[in-house]
């Protein structure tokens, strides 16, 4: 595309699998003029810059945030309260900060009141990933016919609120907006919750003696590789999601071991109505996830 | 191929994704002169004519095993223990009876009493299967590069099982061995804890309010996808499973909950070092599955 450029300079606070896609993104369609990285080590920068993603990097917060039109944060949630309160110092009237966390209640109660007045921040989730991290890892269609889900806060400045989503449906993806609390509860069950239970699983499997353990890989093509599919995601990243989402987890949790007592007293008394009952309803449940064209 | 056929006539009882992509491997490569259909709808039996999977079909059980050299017994596991007794009085020695169950242990008990003197069970498990069932679902290269598992019990026919597992490296799967407490603790673990695991995450999200569960629909393409996935196999095939690998399962049940407990608590008490170290041994694991090949 020729269009005008939607920012002058984005700078990039982490720059792995969704800031460097983003990356690609803006470099592809010319969406801003210039592009700064900043990370913690200089392996990712070098790597950065190699992949033609940034124009400069740099790992001080401070530096990489002046002057940026846009700042976008792609670091584990539980590091997104520390560095908006680094850069705070530097940002000014007119600057827009945001984030792409799995997580937004927490993010805004760590971000928010950290921005001076005339600084939006504009919280976003791109539902989107691989088990893949680091900024080689990154790619323009990532966010291709996928969701990005906005939650800005009452009184956010609407302008704002329209450039970060201009950006995102560029990226190719529909633009959703609801509240942080409502998406932290959908995002516990589509997503942190069975991500949590394919570790736990996982989990349990290396606990084996190690001679069972490798014949469970052996044979694993049959339900433990999509559990261990699942769970090979960003260690960091995961760690942050869980304690950030810590209620609608904890409530989701809660449910599940309910459901799965349920299910183990079925094949304890060998209720065969029960555990069918329950296949024949997951049956439904995917068929609706085919029909929405999610599969 | 134009070798000499491996059988006269095979039977089989159920024709639905596995029994009809063996009879099309049959069919492909000639391992047999005559192929016999037995179901209990008319509607499969149509089905598996008009596809050409057999040369003959029927509903009577009796029928259908009469003088074939093999028969197989593709239908949910809680059934093979009626077909064993209601066939046993038409068998005659050097007649050959193997299963594809995913559990042995329950299904040799049920099938091996019945067996008339000189007659052959060959307990198998190929670990292959798609969400799909039914005759129009199979195809001929399903069992490709997978494993087939033989339990043969202490003192079996050692020529019959020989042809069955020639059967099945023609089907281009590769044959292991072993005993059938072993297999059903190892597919509890890859196979029947992580499929019941998904159905009931599933089922934890049907019995929310409608609204809710549409969106959790809308936005499943970040975890819970693939848990619906494991959740869409046959109804009938995995209550027998679950029903017949009791203890394993228990077992594995029990473990899996004990685990996911301790997540939960390092969840409640916000222990991010307890969530990293499962979250990066998981990593670890699927680095392992990768490297056999499994992925």
């Amino acid at each position: 595309m020729t269009d005008k450029p939607l920012f002058g300079t984005v700078a990039f606070i982490g720059i792995g699998l969704i800031g460097s896609s983003l990356a690609r993104v803006i470099r592809r369609d010319g969406l801003a003029n210039r592009i700064v990285a900043c990370a913690r080590s200089d392996a990712t920068l070098e790597k950065a810059m190699e992949l033609g993603l940034a124009d400069h990097v740099t790992k001080d917060l401070q530096e990489a945030a002046s002057g940026a039109d846009l700042i976008v944060l792609c670091t584990p949630i539980g590091t997104c309260g520390a560095i908006a309160e680094t850069i705070a110092p530097v940002l000014k009237p007119g600057q827009i900060v945001t984030d792409v966390g799995s997580v937004k209640q927490a993010v805004i109660a760590a971000v928010l009141p950290h921005m001076p007045e005339g600084v939006a921040f504009v919280p976003g989730h791109p539902v989107a990933g691989t088990e893949n991290s680091g900024p080689e890892s990154g790619f323009d269609t990532l966010f291709e016919g996928r969701r990005f889900i906005m939650t800005p806060p009452d009184g956010s400045d609407e302008e704002a609120v329209e450039k970060v989503a201009e950006l995102w449906r560029r990226a190719g993806s529909t633009v959703d907006r609801m509240s942080a609390e409502h998406h932290d509860w959908v995002l516990a069950l589509t997503s942190h919750l069975p991500t949590l239970i394919a570790f736990n699983i996982v989990g349990t499997v290396d606990d084996l003696e190690s001679s069972t353990k490798q014949e469970v890989i052996k044979y694993s093509a049959s339900g433990f590789r999509d559990m261990t599919r699942l769970a090979a995601q960003d260690p960091d990243m995961w760690r942050d999601v869980f304690l950030n989402n810590r209620e609608a987890m904890l409530e989701m949790l809660q449910r599940f071991s309910e459901d799965l007592s349920r299910l183990q007293r079925a094949i304890r008394w060998g209720e065969a109505d029960a555990l069918e009952d329950l296949i024949r309803r997951s049956r439904d449940i995917r068929r609706n996830v085919i029909d929405a064209g999610q599969a």
